[in-house]
C-alpha cells in the first residue's frame, strides 16, 4: 500500500499509521512498497525534483535480522539494484525492472505518473521477493534494509568470477578491450561456421527447452493480444450500454413530461426501469473489465518472464563464448610454445631469449588455464541456474495459469450472473412485460 | 416467406409447396412476400434483366373476394403503388417505401441485393397491410390481386379533389402552372409575414403535436444511434471472446503436445474447457446481437414513421396554401368586379363591354368559389387524417415501444443467464478450480 505524503524527503522516517498489512506466504519476504512519497526535493546536482517511495518489507528470513523494515528509495536505486542483480545472478531469470520512461521529465509533475511508477516498483520488488534465490540475495537485503537516502549496494557480494583471471593474464594493457575483441572474433568465427569452436553447446535438453520457450512466447504474445482486444471490447460494451441507458433516461423524461394519461406515466416508469437496468449493466461490464484486466495481466507478467529467460540464455551463450575464446587462446599459446621449443631445440644449449619467452608463455598458459577453469565454472553455474529456473518456470507457469484461468472464469461467471439478475429482476418487477400478451412479432 | 426460383417470369403461377403459413390477426390482410423470384427476364424496352417477387396475401377482408392471393410483382410496381397511395391518401402517415437503391444496376447480379430488396418489400407491404385505412384501399387491393405482369393501378379510385375546380377555373391556359406560381407567391408572402394570409393554421393542438413529434424524432434519432453503437460493441465482444477462445485452444494444443506428466495433461484439459467456454460465450454474444438488431430495428421503423408524418404534415400545409391562394384570388376578383361596377355606374345605361367583363369575372368567382370549397374540404379531410393518425401513433407507439423493450430485456436476461451458465458449469466441472487452494492474489 502506498499513499501520497506532503513531507520533506529528508525525513525518511516511519509512518506507522498508513501501512496496511498484507498476509503473504511466510517463507518469503513480503515486500510492500508502501506509503509512496511524491515528495519533491532538490538534489545537490541541481536537478529540481525527485520522488522517493516508502517501502515496507516484512520477512521471516533469518539473515535480515528482523521482521519488518521501512526504507525510502528513489527509482534510480531500483535501477541500480536491478543492474547489480543482473551482474551477480547470471543464468537466473532475473525479473525485468520497470522501464525508465522516456517521458519521465515531462510527466514528473503528474500524480498519475508517480502512482503508476509506485505500482510498478511494488510489483517489481514483490517479484524479486518471490524469487527463491534472489529473495535471499545480499543485494536485495541491502536495498531493503540499509537506512538513509544514499544507497551503496555492497560491492563485495560480487563473487562471480566474470573473467577476473583473463584480465590478470592480459596484464594491464587494456585487457578487457582485448578480450572483448577476441570474443567478438570468436563469435564471428562461430557464426560463419568456418572453424568449429573447441567448445559447443551440446545440451540437447536445454536446446529443446529453449526452442519450446520460443514457441511458448509466441503463444503468449498471441493470447495477450486477444486478451487486450477483449478488454477493449468489454470496455466499449460497458460504455455503450451505459450510454444507451442514458438515452432511455432522456426519452423517459421526455415522455413523462408530456404524459397526459396515467397509463402513459406507468409506461414511462417502465421505460425508466429499462434505462436503469441498462445503466447498471453498463457499470457491471466496466467492473468486470477492470477485474479482467487484473487477471489477464498475468499474461504480460509472463512476457516479462520470457524476457528474463532470454537474458539468462544470453548469459549462458556469452559464458560459453568466454570459455571458447580462452580455449582458442590456449591452443594458440601452446602452439607458439611448441614452435619456439622446436626452434630452440635446434640450437645447442638453447636460446636464452627464446627460453625466457617460452617461460613467459607458459606462465600465460597457466593464468589462462586458471581463467578458463574459472570461466568453465561460471558457465557450469549458469547452466545449473538455467536448468533450475526452467524447472521452476514449468511448475509455476502451470500454477499461475490455472490460477489466472480460475480467476478469469469465476469473474466472468460472477458478472454474467449479476447481469442476468439485473435484467431478470426487471422482467419480474415490470408487470407490463409479464402481463401484456401482445405478440413480440414485429 | 420467399425462396429463390429458377423459373421464367412469364409463368407467374402459384407455387403452393413453398409458402409457409403465418398466423396474423384476422382482421388484417396478412401479406407474405413469399417465394421470391430473381428470375432474369428480357424486357421489350431492351433492359436486360429484372426480378419479380412472388407475393402471397391472406385476408378475411370481404372486399377482396377471397382469402388467399398469389401474384408476381416487380419493384417498379411497388414504386408505382407507393406513388398512387401518396396521391390518394394525403394526410395519412403513408408508410415510406424502400429506397430505389442507386447501386441497383451494379448490384443486380448479387443474390444478396435481391434478398435484401425482397425483405424490404415484404416489410413494406406488411406495413401497408397493417394500416387501418390503407389496408382497405383500392390501390393495395389492385396491387395484391390483379393477375398478370403488367399492372395498371386503378385511376378511377382517385376521388381526392386535388384542385380539379381550380384547373377548370383557370381554363385551358396552362392553369396548373399558373396556380403553382400563385401558390409560390402566396407562400413567399406568408413566409415574409408582410401580409397576413386570409387563412392560417390555427389548430393549436395540432401545432403542439407537430412540435412534440419533432422533439420525439430527435429522441429517437439519439436512441437509434446508441442502439447502433451497442450492436457494434456486442458484435465486437462476441468476436473477440471467440478469438480469445481460439487462442486458448491453440495454447492448449501446444501444451498437450508437449505434456510429459499426466498432471500436465489434466491441466491442459482444464485449459481446453476454458477455451471452449470462451468460444461458446462468443457465440452467445453473437446470437444475442442478432436478436438485439431485430428488436432495436423498431427504432428505425419509427424514424420511417416520422418521415411519413412529416409528409402528412406537408400535405396539410400545401392544402392550406391552396385554400389561401384561392381566397386571395377571390378577394382580388371581387375587388376587380367592384371597381368595374363603380366605373360602369358612372356611365348612364351601362357600358356593354364592361358589363360583359363583369359577368365573366362573376363566373370565374363562382368557379373559384367551387374550387375553394373543394380545397377546404380537402384540407379538412387532411386535418382529420392527421388527427386520427396522430391518435393512432400515440397508442401504437406506446405498445410498440413496450413490446420492443420487453423483447430487448427478455433477450438480455436470457443470454446473460446462458452465459452465466456456461461459466458456472465450468467452475463446477473443473475440479482443479474448486480444489486448488492457491491464492488468486496475483
Amino acid at each position: 500500500m502506498m499513499k501520497y505524503e506532503n513531507q520533506d524527503d529528508g525525513d525518511a522516517g516511519l509512518h506507522e499509521s498508513q501501512d496496511e498489512m498484507e498476509s503473504l506466504p511466510l517463507d518469503e519476504p513480503s515486500v510492500v512498497s508502501g506509503g509512496a512519497t511524491p515528495t519533491p526535493g532538490r538534489e545537490p546536482t541541481g536537478r529540481t525534483t525527485f520522488y522517493t517511495y516508502l517501502i515496507t518489507m516484512r520477512t521471516n528470513i533469518q539473515g535480515f535480522g528482523g521482521s519488518e523494515f521501512i526504507v525510502r528509495r528513489r527509482f534510480r536505486d531500483v535501477v541500480a539494484l536491478s543492474e547489480r542483480l543482473s551482474e551477480t545472478h547470471r543464468g537466473f531469470f532475473v525479473p525485468v525492472r520497470p522501464d525508465k520512461s522516456v517521458v519521465e521529465s515531462q510527466m514528473m509533475q503528474s500524480e498519475q505518473f508517480v502512482e503508476q511508477r509506485r505500482a510498478q516498483v511494488e510489483k517489481y520488488l514483490n517479484k524479486l521477493a518471490a524469487h527463491p534465490v534472489i529473495r535471499r540475495s545480499e543485494e536485495l537485503r541491502a536495498f531493503l534494509i540499509t537506512r538513509g537516502r544514499v544507497l551503496q549496494l555492497p560491492k563485495s557480494v560480487d563473487v562471480s568470477p566474470k573473467q577476473p583471471s583473463v584480465v590478470a593474464a592480459e596484464g594491464r594493457t587494456g585487457g578487457d578491450l582485448m578480450r572483448m575483441f577476441k570474443e567478438l572474433r570468436q563469435s564471428v568465427v562461430n557464426d560463419w561456421g568456418r572453424v568449429k569452436p573447441l567448445v559447443v553447446e551440446e545440451d540437447k535438453e536445454f536446446l529443446e527447452r529453449k526452442e519450446w520457450l520460443l514457441e511458448f512466447e509466441q503463444q503468449l504474445s498471441n493470447l495477450s493480444q486477444q486478451a487486450e482486444a477483449l478488454v477493449k471490447a468489454q470496455q466499449d460494451i460497458g460504455e455503450t450500454m451505459g450510454e444507451l441507458g442514458l438515452a432511455f433516461v432522456k426519452l423517459t423524461k421526455f415522455e413523462t413530461d408530456e404524459a397526459v394519461f396515467n397509463s402513459q406515466r406507468v409506461r414511462a416508469a417502465d421505460m425508466k426501469n429499462v434505462a436503469t437496468a441498462a445503466v447498471k449493466s453498463g457499470r457491471l461490464y466496466r467492473e468486470l473489465n477492470s477485474q479482467t484486466v487484473k487477471h489477464l495481466d498475468k499474461l504480460h507478467d509472463y512476457l516479462g518472464v520470457m524476457l528474463a529467460a532470454n537474458t539468462a540464455f544470453s548469459d549462458r551463450s556469452s559464458a560459453l563464448l568466454t570459455v571458447q575464446t580462452l580455449s582458442t587462446e590456449l591452443t594458440s599459446l601452446k602452439s607458439r610454445i611448441e614452435k619456439l621449443e622446436a626452434a630452440s631445440s635446434k640450437i645447442f644449449g638453447g636460446d636464452r631469449s627464446r627460453m625466457r619467452k617460452i617461460e613467459e608463455l607458459k606462465e600465460t598458459v597457466r593464468l589462462t588455464e586458471d581463467a578458463k577453469s574459472s570461466a568453465v565454472r561460471e558457465y557450469e553455474g549458469i547452466k545449473e541456474h538455467n536448468r533450475s529456473e526452467l524447472e521452476r518456470l514449468d511448475k509455476e507457469r502451470h500454477d499461475d495459469f490455472m490460477c489466472m484461468l480460475r480467476a478469469f472464469v469465476l469473474n466472468q461467471a460472477g458478472y454474467a450472473e449479476k447481469m442476468a439478475n439485473v435484467w431478470e429482476k426487471l422482467t419480474e418487477e415490470t408487470g407490463e412485460y409479464a402481463r401484456e400478451g401482445k405478440s413480440v412479432n414485429f
